[in-house]
């Protein structure tokens, strides 16, 4: 290619809302162009970066038995009414009616499309395990896209649906598409990526992993443990705290004036937080009636996403709603009205002597001990983690990274092949719902990804898997024949080696040139200038290491095979 | 492959809409499933004959030196209102509102997304010509979706963009990607297609060619030159039509009492209807009170697409509106009310003699000539061509045959450029706006139209070039452990020679294999049995001729690959 006919311009400054380092970059190199909020164009040199990150993709997926197909991305309410999720999921889902007034929807997943598709082609267990995927557009109406492809409206993305007869067998599949999973990150050249227990979320079902890339600019947390293999996300990440064991008293209503926050009434008592009990107030989603109080020790937080899990039942902020017997800022477990749903952090298992809230404007309780004071208490874990926590696996400590999610997989259940009656016949001539599971990647995610791990000052550094042309070549003073010749011979021999080349044959000084090859980032660079002819040589640099030298100008094809070759050896 | 784990379905029957041959096999053989109206799900045979195809047209657009991009699918109003398309395209396209209440909408061509990517980027003249092009899904809200893939709402499809500095280079550009497009339906494998002049609708631009694929299925008409190489879309399709020649008599107000229809005048009055002038009554869209009349000689028919571009203006059918002056049955030319727009056909150019309405409830005139009895009558081209009109280029017989548009090439000009403000410097150094075509090709209308050219009572006859699978391996008693063992090792023996293969391993009859192989179309057949193997033979099909002959086991790869190499000459 051409650089001087390349639809694509790199420029010093990036949009002004780009902060984050591939936002910036991608956009300066010229790789991407916003049309909407959360919505690009991709121009060549992007669009070749995905194409090369679906091939590995799809290499990985046909090796697992993959079946590429391609699903719809509009689809009709009746089928996401199977399922439940036409109702279950929120405005992130794009609703419209069609010119004969039928509800449509853009897919943001395809798990009904895949049973919709498999269901009466596959009868029976003989023909399982069986796994459909595609690579499509998806389109997902995020409240907060952001930073460029890194949380996008608008993304092509690897969705793949697995069927199995047994528990076992989708958790063997499970494993096979996780080792694919890792294969596919290390082979499109992200290093710090990491594999870590999630929550199943919108998805159903019980077991998940996300693969993460560790990076400041991540907006998930992550736990790990600093000894031994533990990590997960957030969402569902289990720390194991130390309790300090305060002294067993009576029960006692104390007066704590208009002191409301754990800060204020700790004061007040001269305690720790750890003494205390905070009362965090939700209401069920879609019925702020119905309120949910979660308790845990003082001094922690509450973590949604798992108490979500505990009631199985989504949950929003309280609003006041209706109920008077709320007090806020007085909130205990002790004497609130029946109708109010409890739950019980494991925090405060166990412990004594503890101030909570006495329900009455200006009072607590001290001495309040949770399993003396509360009949049938029962505790569960629905705290956040916290950086120096304990791992529940080896009690090491925990820490807390940011990440940014570049696939997931799921065990999914039957929660689709039940709800859409998908039976097949069983060894033992018995139908049975089979077993799913489904596996996602996002490629734009992917090229953000590889671009926020693998840049420096001067521009992207992309791996040669990736890379939408594996050799960039700089000629310098276009204008004098003998070099633009020679500098051309070189161009096509390459290409006619099937060697993928980016020609900078525009006629401008060598500033401008080596800036925009650094930008770009093609992973080998090739001089061409009067003076390295002279000497019947080129110069080439390898763009990552700033390794430079020279070869004379008839081994130039020979010593870049060998170096392409060199640099793949690294990802394979 | 393995058949037995194929999630695609060979049937019987196929659905009880599918009325044309596309469908119905396209469906029987499992390659694609409807999810709602005009939207499918492609299942693995028709996603990897969908790559195919896909590869051929990328390889032909690189070849014009085209960048391949990716636009969204989903686009903000602003961007379609800078063309002012976002007013001027109806219900066809799915407009929405996004959570922000942002009106978006589903692209169906992408000219302004071209302009949006191009514009900045581009700043030169000598940066061009420069074409983009992407393969991507496209929502068009079809009233008439149906024929399986042949019209569908949601589609895969090419679509490219060229951008020039003058006329001349955008018309050789323009040839060069006709030669591409006649290579690239070539090497998929149709036969019967031909590019004809087309109207260019509503992108805009004056010449324009449509590629068509000729079968009595078709839905458009195409009007060709028994003689010549004349050919036209109906819609823009000129005949030359013999203008029998009637005595020039005097003008006469005739009593036709209720005789209203060209038919009933032509009896009661004992004339040939090509003495006759028949008016045909309009009103310009969106407004019914501007009242268009156009006249053709009472033989023929009006070609609203000829009429709308001698308007400039899009007309609909007049609904009766306000106007008195509208007598139906006896409208004729002279006397109308002067705000009614009059458009007479060339067709009563030169007429004398004739009988056309006297505007007057129950009457006629006679003698009617057109030049001497209307001021300043001028004369367009409107009419319907017929088959016998006679050729505009060499006067021979034009017959008329329906054809399937299979991908269009349009000269767009500076419709886009001009309103999006794209403005390039030029040699003399002035800016001008860059001249565009556009280019498209719809992928699944094309595995259509293969499906619909090629086949025979058995199923599909996919070509060696498209064909998901070139070699379908049948073993008959997959139950013989010798025979399935041999049977698998050519399986194995041929994917390691990069060769795609079905193998149907399926311990099922002989019947039912040979069936399915038929229905689904793979070129070459490999039929491995214990009666072959007793001479060490297998035996090859070849699903196109029916040809079939016996190979020696150990020389079976090499004689499919040079029977591969052999099928694949004729697309060449």
């Amino acid at each position: 290619m051409l650089l001087s006919k390349l639809c694509c311009e790199r420029t010093k400054d990036a949009p002004g809302d780009a902060k984050i380092k591939s936002h910036i970059l991608l956009s300066r190199a010229g790789f991407i162009k916003q049309v909407a909020n959360g919505i690009y164009s991709m121009t060549m040199p992007c669009q070749r970066m995905s194409q090369r990150i679906q091939k590995i993709i799809r290499e990985e997926m046909d090796a697992c038995d993959g079946q590429e197909v391609l699903f719809p991305v509009v689809m009709p309410r009746e089928l996401w009414e199977t399922s439940g999720r036409y109702q279950s999921i929120g405005s992130e889902m794009v609703r419209f009616k069609d010119r004969s007034n039928h509800d449509m929807l853009l897919g943001m997943t395809h798990e009904e499309a895949a049973v919709h598709m498999a269901n009466h082609i596959i009868s029976s267990y003989t023909q399982l395990p069986m796994m459909i995927y595609q690579i499509q557009t998806k389109f997902r109406d995020e409240a907060r896209a952001r930073g460029g492809l890194i949380r996008v409206r608008e993304f092509t993305m690897k969705d793949a649906y697995s069927f199995h007869t047994t528990k076992e067998d989708l958790e063997q599949y499970y494993m096979q598409i996780h080792k694919a999973y890792q294969n596919i990150f290390r082979r499109i050249g992200l290093k710090r990526f990491i594999d870590v227990k999630s929550d199943s979320g919108m998805m159903g079902g019980s077991v998940a992993h996300e693969f993460m890339l560790l990076t400041e600019v991540g907006e998930d947390s992550i736990v790990l443990c600093n000894h031994c293999d533990y990590r997960a996300n957030m969402e569902v990440a289990s720390g194991i705290i130390e309790k300090p064991i305060y002294k067993d008293e009576e029960l006692k209503l104390v007066d704590t004036g208009a002191d409301k926050t754990i800060e204020e009434v700790a004061t007040r008592l001269k305690i720790d937080a750890t003494q205390t009990a905070k009362a965090v107030v939700f209401a069920v989603k879609g019925d702020q009636d119905q309120v949910v109080i979660a308790f845990v020790r003082g001094d922690l937080e509450v973590n949604e996403a798992k108490l979500k899990k505990v009631l199985k039942k989504d949950v929003v902020a309280y609003d006041g709603g209706t109920s008077d017997s709320v007090v806020c800022g007085n909130i205990g477990p002790k004497g609130l009205d029946k109708s109010i749903i409890v739950v019980l952090d494991k925090s405060l298992e166990g412990t004594k002597g503890m101030v909570v809230g006495a329900n009455k404007e200006g009072y607590h309780y001290t001495g309040f001990n949770f399993e003396r004071d509360i009949e049938n208490a029962t505790f569960e874990d629905i705290a956040k983690t916290r950086a120096g926590d304990k791992c529940p696996i080896c009690g090491g400590d925990l820490r807390i990274e940011n990440g940014i999610e570049i696939g997931n997989i799921f065990q999914l259940g039957t929660k689709y092949t039940q709800s859409m009656g998908m039976q097949v016949t069983g060894p033992d001539g018995q139908l049975f719902n089979p077993i799913m599971g489904c596996y996602g990647i996002g490629v734009g995610r992917a090229i953000a990804s590889i671009a926020q791990e693998s840049n420096d000052d001067n521009g992207l550094i992309l791996p040669i898997t990736v890379a939408p042309w594996q050799v960039h070549i700089c000629v310098l003073r276009q204008d004098d024949e003998v070099v633009a010749s020679k500098a051309n011979a070189l161009y096509k021999d390459l290409e006619s080696n099937k060697i993928d080349v980016l020609f900078d044959d525009r006629n401008c000084g060598a500033g401008i040139k080596f800036n925009d090859a650094d930008l770009m980032g093609m992973p080998i660079r090739v001089v061409i200038s009067p003076k390295s002819l002279q000497n019947d040589e080129v110069e080439i640099t390898i763009r990552k290491t700033k390794e430079s030298f020279k070869v004379k100008y008839e081994d130039a094809i020979n010593e870049i095979k060998n170096l392409i070759a060199k640099l793949e050896e690294e990802y394979k």
